[in-house]
């Protein structure tokens, strides 16, 4: 897509967005973070990026059907100038946003209560003029943001082939002899050299550590007939990818063909499963019920798959607990893993597209066990 | 300070915190994220890693005077058991940590209203038992984190000079040619080539690049007699150092050199105004001052410093609006500039910890103009 036309998609955005507060009776919606508004973390600003183009820490919008006004400090007024799309009327803040953005509430105004603190909801009520209304609105923004454009796929479709290029070089250098850390580490030094960054610290975990649900990579050495879960993912454009590999250090026992065997079609039915219209908690029980069938089912004590986007994390979900629907455009993580504690674990992840008739998978990496000596 | 002395030490600030729940007239204090519980951001961690040690993304404490718990779900009970100190009962919950949380709580409770959601917050008042008193208590921990202890100090030291290393390695390269955010790159690898992470992402920004408050590194090239301004620190067993130079990519104007030398006074003046017992608006007076004196007054447009420590930015705040008093241990940026559009910036900043008498500078490069071709 060319940039022209990446500015009308997301010049669209605002529309749509628009759209769906009058759809909720509101007369505004509050987008951007309120916890450290004016300092907020970058993993706080998704909604605003996805909605305007911002890249800073410190902006706020106030989007109405008719209006389009957006806050920023001193310090990224240019930035803001350059980044944000047309549209906007741009308002100088001063650092902590908040008084500049209350003056100009009017009416029912939707706020992300999921990212607002208490300490500033009170300051907005505070500080808003008579008449206005806080109404509690998380995840109209998150609704929207599911469904990605042509751009925001190229991005992730670049991101997942970062990913699959730093496989090949993982295999390329081996693994036997080296620290889970060095690896990790590697990986990371390894997107940057590639211009890119990585979308989460890579998880390394070598024969027992592989069945720990969150192992930060130890000084443990890499034996020589292990199984070893590698998880990893970059960041293109603001957008991210995420994959995991389970991969031998070499030979490995029967047991460890067995499970590997068992989670790569727990994997692929999960694929199967997932199509527009399939209920994220129905594609989650396609491949748990592979694992089950085989008497695991306890040891598989995740959800099957997440969003990912402008977060690694984002919706919609594929786990027992899942309210979602999927639907086209969606792109999600199918990643069954059966984990045995104190022996090993694998887990197999792709990053798929979800499509009328089912998905298109952008992890290209082969999912056969690879020995990387 | 031996690993044996650090765990002391930080078994002691459960027992201050204990008692500053007490003075406050509250039950017990909950400690931690309470905005995205269970996958909160790592900067949103340092109170809980300061009272705890955890370094996990999902947790949350209970502190009452007689009683220290501590929450995590199973990705993370492994390594809670390794890092938290001693003192705590382990309580494993599910994800989302609140529900586990809630059941816990008893009589008035602190909770930290900068760090907890609107939505959040009502989940926990449908959840908590009858009786239960939700009482904001926001900055307790951050109250304590002020004061570092030995340990910490040698921490925060240890990062300043790897920094200080960085700037004489900056020196050696030369400036001229490279462009902004080539540098800034350059500086990143070396941090991680060090074997540490910088604190935020270095700030490189030549000539008139160096008057915009918050320049993001450009393909800009530097030239050869220019201003550069360099804002840089890194993060060593998660504690941060801060701090900036400007150098010159060659000879420079009279103008340059007369700007730096005000801005090298005001700096002075700062330092010389920081002592325990000083308030932070009139440290930050005695540098404006000086800035005001030769008719710049209007080119400072920050405050003249913030409290460093498992955050690049914490308290206590030294500007026009602080309303905090300096206190031996604080650790604070010095930082006066002069910013004059379109045409170049000058900042220097040392960070120093706060003593009785004066001040302890742990930036140790050079604050005369050094020339870096």
């Amino acid at each position: 897509m060319s940039a022209q036309a990446a500015s009308v998609a997301r010049e669209a955005r605002a529309e749509r967005l628009g759209a769906l507060v009058a759809e909720r009776e509101l007369d505004e919606l509050i987008v951007g973070d309120l916890v450290n508004p004016g300092d907020a973390a970058p993993g706080a600003m998704a909604n605003l990026r996805w909605l305007t183009g911002f890249t800073g820490t410190s902006g706020l919008a106030l989007v109405a059907p008719s209006e389009l006004l957006f806050f920023t400090d001193f310090r990224y007024v240019e930035r803001a100038r350059r980044e944000v799309v047309p549209g906007f009327e741009h308002v100088q803040a001063e650092r902590q946003l908040v008084p500049a953005l209350a003056k100009r509430l009017r009416g029912r105004v939707g706020y992300d209560d999921a990212h607002t603190s208490v300490k500033v909801f009170r300051r907005l009520e505070e500080l808003a003029p008579d008449g206005v209304e806080l109404v509690p609105a998380a995840g109209l923004v998150e609704r929207l943001r599911r469904s990605k454009d042509e751009g925001e796929l190229a991005a992730i479709a670049a991101a997942a082939e970062l990913t699959d290029g730093v496989y090949d070089w993982i295999r390329e250098r081996g693994l036997a002899g080296r620290s889970e850390r060095e690896v990790a580490r590697a990986i990371e030094a390894r997107y940057r050299e590639l211009g890119a960054e990585p979308s989460f610290p890579p998880i390394v975990a070598a024969g027992e550590n592989g069945a720990i649900g969150h192992h930060d990579p130890s000084e443990r050495e890499i034996g020589r007939r292990e199984l070893v879960v590698v998880d990893t993912g970059s960041v293109v454009d603001g957008y991210c990818s995420d994959c995991t590999r389970t991969l031998a250090s070499g030979p490995v026992g029967e047991p460890e063909l067995e499970i590997y065997e068992l989670v790569a079609r727990a994997q692929a039915a999960g694929l199967e499963a997932v199509r527009a219209g399939a209920e994220g908690v129905k594609a989650d029980a396609a491949a748990r019920e592979v694992i089950a069938a085989a008497g695991h089912g306890e040891r598989f004590g995740h959800g099957l798959g997440h969003g990912v986007g402008l977060e690694v994390h984002e919706a919609p979900r594929l786990a027992p607990t899942s309210e979602d629907v999927l639907e086209v455009g969606d792109v999600v993580t199918v990643e069954p893993g059966v984990y045995l504690p104190g022996r090993f674990g694998v887990r197999i992840e792709d990053l798929v597209v979800v499509t009328e008739a089912g998905c298109r998978i952008l992890s290209g990496w082969t999912k056969e066990l690879v020995t990387c000596e």
